[in-house]
């Protein structure tokens, strides 16, 4: 028992960046037993739990290959599947992780040319279509979109896209990275026409790190027939085979297996459509409170704005980074932080998987009291708005209702009565 | 998966009644553990941790007997290891919790004699001083008092009943209830006189409930020679000797006491001073909320406010019941009751155990929006008001200082600039 | 990361004491979970999932009162809430547990006598007979008994104690201990006609201790409202009338609940006649093993030899204390102790709660290894004996049939071949 | 509670697949917990604590390359990061998974050549020498063994190999596959020459599957700077770089790394020589007993023997399968299936991990039972060669020794006085 510097903090961390995020007990407790034999029926049994609720997450009604990796590791999938050195990629820079895949497709010897972009909106479907339209358009193999862009908090219209596209008459794949919107906005892989949908564990499906995704549409898995990248790890063919038999081509990451089928049951028992109405209620909250503080999002396009994280520029002359660590002293808790070119200009405000109002609320009064302490010049009142927003929004009951007024008063009007 | 009537509530519940409290994970992760021979050498190594950590929480050093068993039990101990059939004993009405010791103390065959109260202050030493020096007050055997009433949250200082005995020139004995106390606000049982201090495992001591404690003084000890009141699960002195080779008299709860372990080594790194400044900060800024609301307390004497729970009565014509009903069903957030004569009357804020800034504001938003939800009348700015308290007492930094302003302005100033 | 004297050992510990055992992790896992409102909804309903299957355990109809208390509390419940002091009960000598059992009656103010026993047998059930029938006979209040003698390793039959109380046309109650034989021996209270059955958490029930039990008959509870012994604590009533609410008096155990729940669950997906021929299976093979070491069980009958644990009578000459820590140093597996005045002499095996085949085996090569290396005379070939002992007496498949031939051939048989 | 058919089998599943193994408790505790932020400063902590124990077990002092992947996306990354299209590579056909290996590399685009092998024995240095010696000798890029072929629970002496390289004179990189040899059994990366060592976390770390290594002399990352095979996750120098900040360039699997430092301790803890000791009497007492079944072990020479796995052939007319299934089904324990072409023909024992004697015995006895009971032909006395293997060779005393007799007698000796 210490009795020199006290080193603990009491209470709870919050982890308010956008992914990993906050993991259901739930979750945690469904990883913490014993692996089994991964050659096993019980294993196989553990797998078949799993495809329903992925397709349902993924929208899609073929294979979803899961892969022990991180999602840069199913951006690299979706690639070495598809394309053969020297293939031309149209990508649009929405910010620091589109660029980080155009880079990855580079060192596989592909040819990604980014739509360049200011990483304060989404990816631009006229610009795409007039692209692909170009007299050297037709050339791309595929056309490459990160749907929630995790770095600035803006979401690009997959189904704009597949409209641009089809408009050019193009036959390019779509691929699209879903790693910070699946599980926490609407994403539908067949209806909006995405061929490679990438995603992974660790945000709105609840989990730690360590799994990520490729939900496979049929002209996708034709192209991986051509495509002459050499692949081993990453082959979709191997690992949809031995699924059929519910096992995979390498030992799996068991353990996260577990986590999976719980939080994909979770996600089921919450409902998808109730999951995604929270997140755009908490997403609003959010940038209620942001107008109050004065502040500036880094998405300039409300219509574009994520539901689940929010970056918020820094006020000049002031470091987002040193902010970042002062709300990490004093309040414990982590907020994102700026990437690349945003690099101590913006803080992000994670807000999505497992959380609730009163979460947000907390995260909220971090950054609050944060740039009070920081010496931040800003607005009071960002917690009323975001109470406020939070009332005029309520949630679809999820038990019975409660005895509860009829009309719900906004928070204002009820106050000082 | 279900696919019916969604069932889920997403994000963590919290559990703000005045104990049990939101346990760390690490008091979790430490139970959760094979139990052990409560008779071999392991065993006999987790009690040796016990001992130091429980007499610095406890402030004695002399013997904390361990029970397995509720709070009710160790009001019990603490009756029938010193008090012989038809014994008096005065014991001060601060509210619910005092009575039922009272009751205890009936069904066991003593006389106690409730010294009234309004249930709105903590003791009154100077009525216990005038008591004791009353012709007949010299027969009483003990008195009795809960240091932190957890139905009304008033403090009783032990310190002027020990004071007002002293005084009267009285040599009975002195117990304390401290079940809502220990762990949370300080507490000296050998420099203020206590004879048995009454302690419980799920308020400050971030535990689960089941365990129970009586911290005993030498004096004590004498007593429980001559009491006559039959006992043997409670009996002191098997215990006692029994810990002395490392063991109990009985099966002990060992997973318990893993917890009970792990949870003193937390007091110890985050130090006992600085919890009980923590929950001193808590305690005003819920007060600054409720008083910007235009509720009033329970507890009429702000001198005697308990840091670990506040009681918030309801406006006439409003029922706290439902509107505790309410705030769990919207904001998934437990609120205490009110018990006898509170019944429907106040609910109860718990603020104790491990808990930190956000965590509360987190709290006190559920009670504002619920309020707000309930229609009840009250009055904005609760939240502002209790981030302005907890800005304007920053607590000491539990590490290195983070870079934060020479003065940290209160957030009303730095708003707006 | 020490560098030093190497500190761990690998691999499992094997807890083969007589309880508390082995748990499952479903349990660990059921147990680490956030304490809930006590007086809340979600209370109820866990309370509401506990009385079938504590009943269905216990085999009553009537209330079974759950006490946060080591197995000792219960016996003072079942005594406080029966008895008015200087009762005399009649209580049959089986071992340590029953005289234990006398001693508290004793403090408590109560008249037990002892019908003397070997420590090699079960209770009498004649000498019962006769002693109730003695001219001083008919005031005995209750007849105890202990079902599973823990020191001993000894049944006593309690539907022939019931018959010689009939026999005897006599109204005592019949109270009967059946901590370690509760969910691991056959049990039926009411078919048994027994007034108040006295359980633990920690062995059959496979939770950790800190929860005991009475079930309790009506009779028990028309008992109950004349006994003048002091009670509150343990008193059924508060806690009967309160459970009809979905609470508790008190504040209960909540985690450990969450155990006894999943604990609950797991008898039945076994179901219960398997989990008792299972204890046979491997009590039978313990006896094997023992046999073919040469060696003597304390218990001297076999038709009364519990399928819990086994008392294994030491050489003369050879410390069981000695040899246990040996077996625990050497081989990570902790021993039951002999008790009282079988300290030294006799080493006790637990084969009770969540345990299987192999389980078993490693338990039986533990003791085998151990006899070996402390140089206590033994005869080879136990754990072939238990080997054997198990395949003949295969269990009732508990998921489809595998494909096995269809006589089971005795081991040293096929062997060889 | 389910009252139909029984589903629940008692006590705990053994899992003896030769990995992923047995979790110890501490590992599965040290893993449930909350993420934290992947670019804060307890993230940097806990890599820090991460280096020297990874540089232990693997024998070397430079960068230790963490992977979230399994082991085959391991051996890819060894190829890619030191290869470039066309290369040629020797490999040693010493079963299964070496095989899996040049296909593989087959499928990267590079010319792997196998040694033929027989299944039963390790790499013949011999041969290497021999086959680099050759005129077209020089031109192999690398040397690939596999250190303890899974598949058949053979070891190749990589010293020899090493030897064998010097003697040719060949400058070939070294590359050795020690997923299932690492933290079991002794290795020295540095001290034998190898240039890049492939690890995984499932086996003798202790770890569920999800993480993979690359240890990397300064020779292979000299290498790296040449190799023209595409590559982007696999990449060494952008996580060597990342690493140095206490990050990684993607979203690392924290709670896997949660339990790798976990796993880390405790292999320090018990001591690397004392981990490789108690390996070596698991192997030893495993094909003691294997030899009296009269079975016969798939490694032909017993100085290449595995500590870590036995491979048993099965007796011709027998399907190693059913026998498998059957012992899963009656004993709830997993056996290692036989691969390619050993498919039916072995089972085999995983003995590695956390593993202990009375676990050793417990495995052994279900085979043993198994045997019987599939009506395959064996020898009695598995087991008691089993025990008197484990008792004639002693492990040293983790602890302070107990009082045991000076002269430990063989197990045969002491029975029967």
């Amino acid at each position: 028992m210490t009795q020199a510097a006290p080193t603990r903090r009491a209470g709870r961390h919050l982890l308010q960046i956008p992914g990993p995020t906050n993991l259901p007990d739930r979750v945690l407790r469904a990883m913490d037993r014993p692996v089994i034999d991964h050659r096993g029926p019980a294993f196989r049994a553990l797998t078949e739990r799993l495809w329903p609720g992925l397709r349902r997450v993924f929208g899609c009604s073929g294979p979803v290959v899961i892969f022990p990796g991180s999602g840069s590791g199913a951006w690299e999938a979706a690639l070495v599947n598809t394309m053969s050195p020297g293939d031309r990629m149209l990508m649009c820079e929405t910010g620091h992780f589109a660029v980080q895949w155009a880079r990855i497709a580079e060192r596989l010897g592909l040819r990604p040319e980014l739509l360049p972009g200011d990483w304060r909106h989404g990816a631009d479907a006229e610009a795409i279509r007039a692209r692909l339209s170009a007299p050297d358009g037709g050339g791309f193999r595929a056309v490459c979109a990160v749907h929630n862009e995790t770095s600035t908090g803006c979401v690009s219209a997959i189904p704009e896209i597949r409209d641009a596209m089809d408009a050019a008459g193009h036959s390019a794949l779509l691929m699209v990275d879903t790693i910070s919107s699946l599980g926490s906005m609407p994403y539908d892989a067949e209806a909006w026409g995405v061929d490679v949908t990438v995603g992974g564990s660790q945000k709105g499906l609840m989990l730690p790190p360590g799994l990520s995704f490729n939900a496979v549409s049929a002209k996708a898995l034709e192209a991986a027939r051509h495509a002459a990248l050499p692949r081993a790890y990453w082959d979709w063919d191997a690992v949809i085979e031995a699924n059929e038999g519910g096992v995979f081509p390498y030992t799996p990451a068991t353990n996260l297996l577990y986590g999976l089928a719980e939080a994909l049951d979770m996600l089921a028992e919450e409902g998808l459509e109730a999951v995604f109405e929270r997140h755009a209620r908490h997403g609003a909250a959010t940038r209620a409170a942001v107008a109050a503080w004065g502040l500036e999002t880094q998405c300039a396009d409300p219509a574009q704005a994520s539901n689940s994280l929010t970056a918020v520029r820094m006020p000049e002359g002031h470091s987002a980074d040193a902010f970042r660590a002062l709300v990490l002293e004093r309040f414990d808790m982590s907020l994102g932080n700026g990437l690349s070119k945003l690099a101590d200009r913006v803080f992000r405000i994670g807000h999505l998987g497992d959380f609730n109002d009163l979460s947000l609320i907390a995260a909220l009064a971090g950054v609050e009291m944060g740039l009070c302490e920081a010496g931040v010049p800003y607005g009071a009142g960002g917690l009323d708005a975001a109470l406020d927003s939070l009332m005029r929004r309520a949630p679809s009951a999820p038990h019975a209702a409660p005895q509860t007024p009829a009309t719900t008063p906004s928070m204002a009007r009820t106050g000082q009565e």
